[in-house]
């Protein structure tokens, strides 16, 4: 039925018209058949991620890895017959987590009213993990705890009830969304901005529910900031389970407190560091580009396979695509592997910034970081006429399980491109790739984002989806300009 | 866009028109949000399939687990306010493994002509399984082996050269298919046939490529069968690493042999097994019905995690659904878990010959066999008309990931339901749910199909799916009637 539609649309010309040239061409099919048939034969995504995760490992930005993985990326795609490959120079701030994390809650008094409550309730261990751009404690840190169901819940306490005390933001991701990135997206401000919102109020310390609709022992890590003008207090990530456990406790006790000791730091010095960029150059518009990426950063709690390492060897992957199948783009695509996605963008801040002094005219960048899943479509940050385009190659994408090409989010790095101070051409449109939702926050962030949770044919069909949009979107460049 | 193609449709009516009825109502939108909302937050398959898979494990015909599994559920979906629940009688052929179970491969002679062979190859053991209703070897059986791409390259040899051979049969799936059951479709035949095509060419014994698109260390079961008139003789699938292997062997060597010991047998006397059947009755049509259904037998060298505990749970779920949320669905919805799929498919045989001897009018009946991954739609064999109708519902289902609904196959469980000679309206429609299929077959009859590689959201959403759909077509179960 749905070639019917489309079909049923050109004739009815109910959609925006471009003339009377066709939406694809056989020879389009041919040409994406091949790049899905190169990628699931001869793919080198999923070794990629092997060497990335397992040679290489987390990627902090300022750690040696981080480095090493951009030279390792820089060597790799040089065997893909690019036009040119470079590091472009990023500075950064550098947060260093430190070797003592530990948060322990303990019952503060015996509360001999309450008749299944008999004896004190020994100190108990919580898996947790500090914020990334959190302070340290100086210390043991003990206050007693007051549970806040989320930000906006804050409002309903009075300072005196919070001053001297450690807050705990037990907002849970909410899992009817069917797109974890919403419910993500509803409450991961608890995480961001707890701490100085807390201390706004006179608290001490923040303890925050990992953003993960599972109940599992891993705390999973996020950054955080500190709003100018409010004291700087420390913040961490509880397990989901710890966080239930806790919530019983406060219930059955009454009162609790926490112990937080944490000798994290922002080193005092910023850190060179740096992004990669590679382009195999346009054989009609060179001028015109087409960028695509994925953040060579990631956390350093597990190996950040899905987050983003998953993103990164896609993007290598499209290269050698299209290199292996010769396939000579009309306009410059450019692949750039951003450092510093996870706490400070300012990977993606510099290549815009650099862009735009530049005066360089991006056609449109897409990004790779929802995780490498079994790829949907595409979520698209544009003008309503340039999602009708892409929207009119939707049966010429659906035999490979793409069907999703709807208004939505970017991507974090590709932001800054689309930002009035960056932007040098209105028309740009920014592209996420959109792979199945279910599992990502299961891994997000915590020990579990490893090599062995990607699945190598959702990754390598995430790579070729990627080919064959930048494919079409370069062939049918024209297109996408609105004026 | 969609909901501006589905608008337009229906002005311009180009589809089969159904009167004035609407497609569907604010009603159905808020009943099908309530089921996925009660799947997401207090759904039970996933603790379920804990119990099936960790309480029971496999569950081959005529073991003591595949009863036990069919008094469990009994006993659990009598908590869901069914109106009937009930075992149906089975009668099976019982395969049994037996504990003897080894492949090994082994040089014939030294072949001093090639260099980098100096010395013979030692016995070298592969990860094998007896196909399922294979004969035994009766005793270690040793002959030369020959390689064979597929089932129609048989045709390529002589009888003289395949007289007293073991036949490697080593067609791969062809990765490239985007959808793995294509794959699987396409050279499956050599499991299940391979035995009996070979021993027509004299061959003693046959070594299978197991069916996964992995190169893996696992061997992955599945059954055989043998024609009538031809020497039965024994079969193994090997893994795909050592497949690989053995090709490699050969090439090297040019001749090996490979010794082949099993004792597995089929039983002399059938077994008496029983498919479980559970239904709410209908409040306006008792006498049509909604069938849907799993199996609940599974292959013995995992838990049947996938293949089919998740299809056994989502359909339990279906049923608790339904309860939880006071749908009093118009016609009788029937859940089937059927015995024997996997080796005979004798429950869905017997449920489809008691069903014509009642003379029931089923309106259509619906599968879970693809395993417990993030659903996707439906494969619907039915007519152009009752395919019409489903997809009509597109726009309401696509919120929840849904916006499969495409011609294709039912499953094995239902199609006799459809068979000439069980069928008693001519208007039966059959649906496979379709859930991504790329992870499938890593798992599939092997040991890695444990509970532990199922995702609980994604197992959750496909038993929503289901009875979101099940909810639909009894809504609108008259327009399915095409006479």
């Amino acid at each position: 039925m749905r070639k019917k539609i489309v079909l049923l649309l050109i004739i009815t010309g109910s959609i925006h018209s471009f003339g009377q040239q066709p939406a694809y061409t056989s020879n389009d099919s041919l040409t994406i058949r091949n790049i899905f048939d190169e990628a699931l034969l001869k793919g080198e995504s999923y070794l990629n991620l092997n060497v990335l995760c397992k040679s290489i490992g987390h990627r902090l930005t300022g750690s040696p890895q981080a480095d090493q993985a951009v030279n390792w990326a820089q060597q790799e795609v040089s065997d893909y017959q690019v036009s040119k490959v470079y590091k472009q120079e990023v500075t950064a701030v550098r947060w260093v987590r430190g070797d003592i994390e530990s948060v322990s809650v303990q019952q503060i008094s015996p509360s001999p009213q309450k008749s299944h409550a008999k004896s004190k309730l020994e100190k108990h261990k919580l898996y947790a993990t500090a914020l990334g751009g959190s302070v340290g404690t100086n210390g043991p840190l003990t206050a007693p705890v007051v549970e806040v169901g989320s930000i906006a819940e804050l409002a309903k306490f009075t300072e005196n009830e919070l001053r001297g005390k450690i807050v705990f933001l037990n907002g849970p991701m909410d899992k009817t969304q069917i797109s974890t990135f919403d419910a993500y997206g509803a409450c991961v401000s608890q995480r961001y901005a707890g701490a100085s919102e807390s201390a706004s109020y006179g608290a001490i310390g923040v303890l925050v529910r990992s953003m993960t609709t599972l109940t599992d022992e891993h705390a999973h890590a996020g950054s955080m900031s500190y709003k100018k003008g409010v004291t700087q207090i420390p913040a961490a990530a509880i397990s989901t389970s710890d966080a239930d456990m806790l919530h019983e406790y406060l219930q059955l006790y009454g009162t609790m407190e926490a112990t937080l000791n944490f000798n994290c730091y922002t080193a005092a010095d910023s850190v060179k560091t740096s992004n990669l960029v590679a382009e195999i150059k346009g054989t009609e518009n060179p001028e015109q580009i087409i960028v695509f990426g994925a953040h060579i950063d990631s956390w350093d709690l597990g190996e950040g396979a899905h987050d983003d390492g998953a993103g990164v060897v896609q993007c290598m992957e499209v290269l050698r695509l299209f290199n292996a199948l010769n396939i000579k783009p009309k306009n410059t695509i450019r692949m750039v592997l951003y450092m510093n996605e996870e706490n400070g963008n300012m990977g993606g801040k510099t290549y815009a910034a650099n862009a735009k002094l530049a005066g360089e005219n991006h056609i449109c960048a897409l990004e790779s970081d929802r995780g490498g899943f079994s790829p949907r479509g595409f979520s698209i940050d544009g003008k309503e006429a340039q999602l009708a385009v892409i929207q009119q190659w939707q049966s010429l994408l659906d035999p490979y399980g793409l069907h999703y090409f709807k208004p939505g989010y970017g991507g974090v790095d590709i932001g800054p491109l689309k930002n009035e101070e960056n932007r040098v051409n209105e028309d740009i449109m920014l592209l996420g790739l959109y792979p199945d939702p279910q599992r990502y926050f299961d891994y997000h962030h915590s020990i579990d984002d490893v090599f062995e949770n990607v699945n190598q044919r959702e990754l390598e069909l995430g790579g070729a989806s990627m080919a064959a949009m930048i494919y079409l979107i370069d062939t049918y460049w024209s297109k996408f300009k609105t004026n």
